[in-house]
């Protein structure tokens, strides 16, 4: 079968030949639909994030998968049936084998020497004509989402992120009413979708980008405001806007945080995703360590997401409105296309904001 | 009547002569039995803290206060009976009136243009033979904790970072083992036994006395470890002790947050009280940021306390032994002798702990 992959030494995706995966014990086997790429794929192209499977030279690329269940394990006890339409979880247990946060199904918050990352970390991903999964990591989604059943896992993402953010605000009466997304990929997209909603009134998202651009389009046609980073930096927010109730970091930008803490209402709270790499430099930290106290703000790490996450993000995919997912997937690419997949690799185009490989139909 | 102020352009407190206040409508009169002082009125004293009630010029100083209800409003609402004794919680509302904040009983969330604070920020304080509260700003306690009624305030700061720490770690199952309390001053200590107390195995404590040490007696005594920060500075706590759970932070050393994102297990969490003043210095932000993300860790600032904290305080200090009050309170004076409270101001003694002032006795 055609399988994606990175190998080693290399810094762009290549399609190989592979043999199709036999399911172990209580694995299905699971027909490829769609497979998105997303900016954890480019850190793991570029080597900066992840790694291989233990003795591979290439890592089958790809975490954001739908498919359907093609094969069942004869005693599974799952309510999954052939042909059913699933989503599947991005952590699988390490070679160690299973441990208490998956266990509990949290495997979300297991540190990253407890868990494997499927497609991102030790662990082959799902950009294959065919792949196994033990049945628990499989979320059934509704036939009627599958083409786009490749959002489930980055707005699971964003699930798990606002809900510990909003966890940190839940000894005390908190109504918030803005909110800022910095970046504005398919993620914070999805994000300013998603807070809206939630019934944020005022919803920001900053970008770097001139108009005309489809993801400021995304941003108006959402009620949100674009904030260009260029004219107002996070911390300037206050000042030319306002101070808001929750920031969602999206970039990896290394100063956001600290930013963050400048740009929050009093009582509010940041909740960090980006992965930035090592960056020294000076902060007001005494400034920074008083705001937090004097306001009770707090900053919120948060990474991956688990089964629970990927179940509400079902529910949410459906409850968007469809014209956002039609906006914000500018091109799904057949296996053979798959370049056209990677265009920060082989060839920008400024209009893209979400690719997926196809690998079948459903 | 006496009180204990401190006048505008001075720089230690006084006592002076003032009119017994009048209560207003709704008001108690309280007499005082005992106030306590901490790191706060050390700021307000120095001036890098709080400010002065509007058009005066002195500021009665304390606000951990325990005394005795002398006189109720004729038709108010309240289970209070004069001879009870109480504790007034600190936060009023500013001139402008009660806002949201108050009337739903979380003036800890108050930003601090929306309070007042007595003792502290724009009110006079309770270092006074007698004060006024409105009634609903009054906890009571039991009469055999009069005499240690002044350590409910600080008890009820701790146990309200700790609860909003908690939270934030609410959205998962979290069961945290260890903790390390950055402070060895009276806070830090009552802190060290209440989370000793909750359950935490493991418990440090952090501070820069040699041997011997009253502090360090307490620490050990309480079961935890004493880190001198001289020896181990917080960001190498990992190496020579343990990554921990929980960190609270009440020195306001300004690196400290930073420091604790390091010193952090996996979906840790640091609760920090500490205000320091600006200090610009240059950290790894690309690093903290991708620590906080990638082990779930967060930060969380808390200020100040509501009456439910104060509730909670009370039964904590019924709960806490003896030998720890009695070891905590290193002196309590008369008022004619209130110098020796404020041993940091007049006359440094190194074994002091807490100090509190004596108006009168039960």
């Amino acid at each position: 079968m055609d399988a994606i992959v990175i190998r080693r030494g290399e810094t762009a995706p290549e399609i190989v030949g592979k043999p199709r995966p036999d399911p172990g014990p209580g694995e299905a086997l699971v027909r490829t639909l769609r497979v998105g790429v997303d900016g954890t794929d480019y850190e793991v192209i570029r080597g900066s994030h992840g790694g291989y499977p233990a003795g591979e030279d290439h890592l089958v690329l790809g975490h954001e998968a739908v498919g359907v269940v093609a094969e069942l394990p004869a005693d599974a006890e799952t309510d999954l049936e052939v042909g059913d339409v699933v989503v599947p979880t991005v952590r699988r247990p390490p070679a160690a084998g299973a441990n208490g946060y998956f266990e509990r199904g949290e495997a979300d918050m297991a540190p990253p020497e407890r868990t494997v990352e499927r497609g991102i970390d030790g662990a082959h991903g799902f950009m294959a004509e065919y792949f196994t999964s033990p049945v628990e990591y499989l979320v059934s989604i509704p036939d009627d989402l599958a083409e786009w059943g490749f959002l489930v896992e980055p707005i699971s993402i964003s699930g798990k992120a606002i809900e510990h953010a909003a966890a940190s605000r839940s000894a005390f009466e908190w109504t918030p009413e803005s909110a800022l997304v910095l970046g504005n990929g398919c993620l914070g997209l999805l994000t300013l979708a998603m807070l809206g909603r939630r019934g944020y009134d005022r919803t920001y998202c900053l970008g770097r980008r001139d108009r005309p651009d489809p993801t400021i389009d995304v941003i108006e046609h959402l009620g949100a405001t674009y904030v260009d980073s260029r004219a107002t930096p996070v911390d300037e927010i206050p000042e030319v806007y306002e101070s808001v109730d929750f920031i969602y970091e999206a970039t990896g930008y290394a100063r956001h945080p600290f930013e963050a803490v400048e740009a929050l209402a009093p009582n509010g709270v940041a909740a960090l995703l980006g992965l930035p790499d090592s960056w020294a430099f000076e902060v007001d930290g005494g400034r920074l360590h008083e705001e937090l106290v004097m306001h009770n703000k707090a900053l919120v790490g948060s990474v991956n997401s688990n089964r629970r996450h990927f179940a509400a993000a079902v529910e949410t995919l459906a409850d968007l409105p469809s014209w956002l997912r039609e906006d914000l997937v500018t091109g799904v690419y057949g296996r053979e296309d798959y370049r056209r997949a990677f265009p920060d690799t082989f060839d920008g185009d400024e209009r893209t904001i979400k690719t997926a490989v196809e690998f079948s139909t459903i």
